[in-house]
């Protein structure tokens, strides 16, 4: 079925007849294409529903570029980004033309699916902004770390699965809660992995998000555990690179409170209560999704 | 009437409910709003129209931020850019949220007119990227040249007109060709100023294209029209910073080849083809527009 996305995608880049373009998009590493399967898993493989899941590729891929630039991130699924390669003029340019392709052929699917598209967009942008001002400093407000990996992840998964079902004539509320729990219980499971994997796992140095400033789930909840020396050694370490006995420390701190455990725990009652939305739907098709989520590595 | 089009702007800028995002806004000077303009001319200031302008400015103005981080521009229309007062990344997203809000709007304005908006901001980031491609060598490609300031520049002032035309049910082909005169007339001359005028008038350094590595109209002119120790001596000021010797002797022998004149002249004939269209369709507002286009200094 993905490879209908992939030629479709393919086809939509030919399109800008600009060499350049077509170079800078053989580059981009495609991904598991989460976001394409679950709308045709909703939607079914018919054009339209090929069509949508391209464009949210699309845009999924254009905000990795922006994102890439933003982290001043080097790897991108194990491969060097766009930025480490060509520079950020170029990711950004690259992003751009990316985003206005996938709106401009999202005009064809008509109001209601292009306006949630395109809110989801604006979201995604305001998220990836709240990121970078929640990390200038080390907080414990789960609240705006929720509405941050919200806006950052969730919103456009949200989108994804309510356009497929406007799409299948779905009852789309059920699924916008789907797509929208899926979405944060996702950005928990990758907040975790950076904790608890390699860099030849992830395919990007681990610990990053600490050393970069973000206060993402797993450190919000081993401070709260850590007694006080504990929680002065992890606030020294905020946004600063971490060397290998501190990493040690820090794992091992997370394995004595069960922090790995319990995040894991709040990603999958939010994976749990989507699916239970989807079973009253009678949807079969989502629960092998929802799963290969929490349960990767990567 | 360019009054409602500002408060249509706070408003969709109001309705993000984002404190961030309306300070970054009010940061950002408004400019000519140009195409504003151009748009309620062809269409009057009903809510439409409005709803139009006020998305193309913002679209102009998502564009400037991205384009101001890719030149690393520190001046924009004489105040401080925002990726100078706030950093690239911060230019980056609120781009981002710039774009996907005026997106979002859009939907609502029509299938026509939202492709042609659409089209015309991924040639403007084509245009864009073209503008960088092209800057890593000085070159005599003038076809190069006009095909990217259409893209960057004229694209959109063209897509504004035709899609002013559609809102007001006018025949859309004249007010296209009217607006891509227009606009890469515009861009012409943009790129003389660099060359005539000077920093306090520009908002931003002087003969800076050249040493930015661009080769504008006028320095493809100048390149043809010296002799081999001159085309040397030009070949070697580009890409660097320029001295004030080096810049008297580009503006001395550009007025020695009457450069600046021809160029201008170029840029005033696609007026006069664009102001022609409009009298055969009875358009009488918009000379004005184009006069101030061509007659401006900065």
């Amino acid at each position: 079925m993905l490879e209908a996305v992939e030629r479709k995608i393919d086809q939509m880049v030919a399109a800008l007849e600009d060499a350049d373009a077509r170079e800078l998009y053989r580059r981009l590493p495609a991904g598991k294409r989460l976001r394409a399967r679950l709308i045709l898993t909703i939607a079914g493989d018919g054009p339209e529903a090929v069509k949508l899941a391209a464009i949210v590729e699309m845009i999924h891929a254009a905000s990795l570029l922006h994102d890439d630039v933003i982290d001043a991130a080097e790897l991108r699924r194990g491969r060097p980004s766009i930025n480490a390669l060509y520079g950020d003029k170029t990711a950004i340019m690259f992003g751009d033309v990316l985003y206005s392709t996938a709106f401009t052929q999202l005009v064809d699917l008509g109001r209601p699916i292009a306006r949630s598209i395109a809110t989801a967009v604006t979201r995604l942008s305001l998220g990836e902004r709240r990121d970078v001002l929640l990390s200038r400093r080390f907080h414990t407000d789960r609240e705006a770390y929720l509405e941050m990996i919200y806006l950052k992840t969730a919103a456009l998964i949200e989108a994804a699965a309510e356009s497929a079902a406007l799409l299948a004539g779905k009852r789309p509320e059920p699924y916008r809660r789907y797509g929208r729990n899926l979405g944060i219980a996702f950005q928990m499971i990758d907040d975790v992995l950076d904790v608890t994997e390699d860099e030849a796992t992830l395919g990007k140095p681990a610990m990053h998000d600490l050393s970069e400033g973000k206060t993402t789930l797993p450190f919000i909840d081993l401070y709260e555990a850590l007694e006080e020396a504990g929680q002065k050694r992890l606030l020294a370490l905020h946004g600063r690179p971490i060397g290998a006995e501190d990493r040690e420390w820090i794992r091992e701190a997370m394995e004595r409170h069960g922090i790995v455990e319990r995040c894991r725990a709040e990603a999958g009652a939010l994976i749990a209560e989507a699916l239970e939305l989807m079973r009253r739907e009678g949807e079969t098709g989502l629960e092998q999704i929802a799963r290969k989520m929490v349960e990767r590595n990567s």
